[in-house]
């Protein structure tokens, strides 16, 4: 067993607690040394070619690289362990960044401001299996979040899911590589409405149709210290 | 890195192979063992308490429990590798039980005949973050697809999901523990409608709700062979 979800409530209390008392850092040298630590670390960028990349997830990310050579679509990097807030949990890190390579979520995002569309290029891998041979309907779900996530994020901020509703056409293979297309449909005051759908590379099957709703956080109540050196992806 | 799903893809196309000329195993020695082995492996039942479990997750296992002693409820088992075809990838496993014990999808599920219901406990450990702090959307929401997936398959058999709408009403905060209450409300043909709610374990918190559309497989054009001995939870 790595780290238990134990140590990480420990942790969360500790980080709780910090507004009742004393600094957790003070309680804690492991995460204290973090805090103060004046050491650089740079981040790994997941949205790059690993040796698990299909060819199909080669040839479309170098279309897509060969797009953005105009400056009309850019790359959206990538990281496993957001910095966005200080005060997370120490072990916390992305769902959709969680396994090793080749085995969870394959994936790189494109945007196109001037449509307000992002493409995300998805070979979803054996660990996440549902009906047997085929993805799980909430991995399918996790890469549509994530893809109109990205979406609404670039123009609204950091926003949360109010609604997803996704129609799942055809199952899709394990190991396949789709194309998830995603675009900013409108705005109504701080509500941004968006859709999706997800194709073969092909685009001759279309596996799902999607639509969602999103809202900044500050309509949940929730505000969080943003640290513009890092994007989440 | 782990195995990566270039081999998975090689396993997936060995296997496809089969249908055209030689078998698989024959080409393929690790995997002619697994097939011809007379060895019996006891599969582990991962919906049982591990050490990573909160109190808030083992005291509503153990109400739980209670109320499966008159036969009114049963807990349902739960297996990280499906056996129910013989011509799967051998790397793939189900996506919800993919991590390490108290990391990822900790959870449980118990069934009510009579009611038609799911209940899932659930806890989402610090490797499903979205937002920093929260549950991904997409790991409630496959959980959510989880649950009212098995409130399907017990009277409908394996069914895939043509429709899953969720709307978000509260962020959940990661390594907290929620309860997924899932119904089936009626049977059209061979179209199965649910609905479920995701709750804080006080029931004072609604942080979701959805409904869901479940198909047989066979409407999808799918047929797969099953192990009567396994079930897909």
């Amino acid at each position: 067993m790595l780290r238990s979800c134990t140590a990480a409530l420990r942790k969360l209390r500790a980080l709780r607690g910090r507004r009742e008392g004393a600094s957790p850092a003070a309680r804690d040298p492991v995460l204290a040394r973090r805090w103060f630590s004046t050491e650089k670390v740079i981040p790994k960028d997941h949205a790059l070619p690993n040796p698990s990349w299909s060819k199909d997830l080669r040839l479309l990310f170098d279309q897509f690289m060969k797009k953005c050579e105009d400056g009309s679509w850019e790359r959206l990097p990538s990281y496993k362990n957001s910095k966005l807030v200080k005060d997370q949990l120490s072990q916390a890190q992305l769902f959709t960044r969680g396994y090793e390579d080749g085995l969870g979520f394959e994936y790189v995002m494109f945007y196109n401001d001037d449509e307000k569309r992002t493409v995300c290029l998805f070979q979803g891998g054996p660990y996440l299996q549902g009906v047997p041979g085929f993805l799980h309907g909430g991995a399918i779900a996790t890469m549509i979040d994530a893809t109109v996530g990205m979406c609404a994020a670039i123009p609204g901020g950091i926003v949360m899911t109010a609604n997803l509703n996704i129609s799942f056409k055809r199952p899709i293979p394990l190991c396949s590589v789709v194309v998830i297309n995603s675009q900013l449909d409108k705005i109504e005051g701080r509500k941004l409405f968006l859709s999706c759908n997800v194709r073969s590379v092909d685009e001759k099957i279309l596996y799902s149709e999607a639509t969602s709703k999103k809202l900044p956080l500050s309509i949940l109540g929730l505000f969080i210290k943003l640290d513009p050196e890092k994007s989440l992806t």
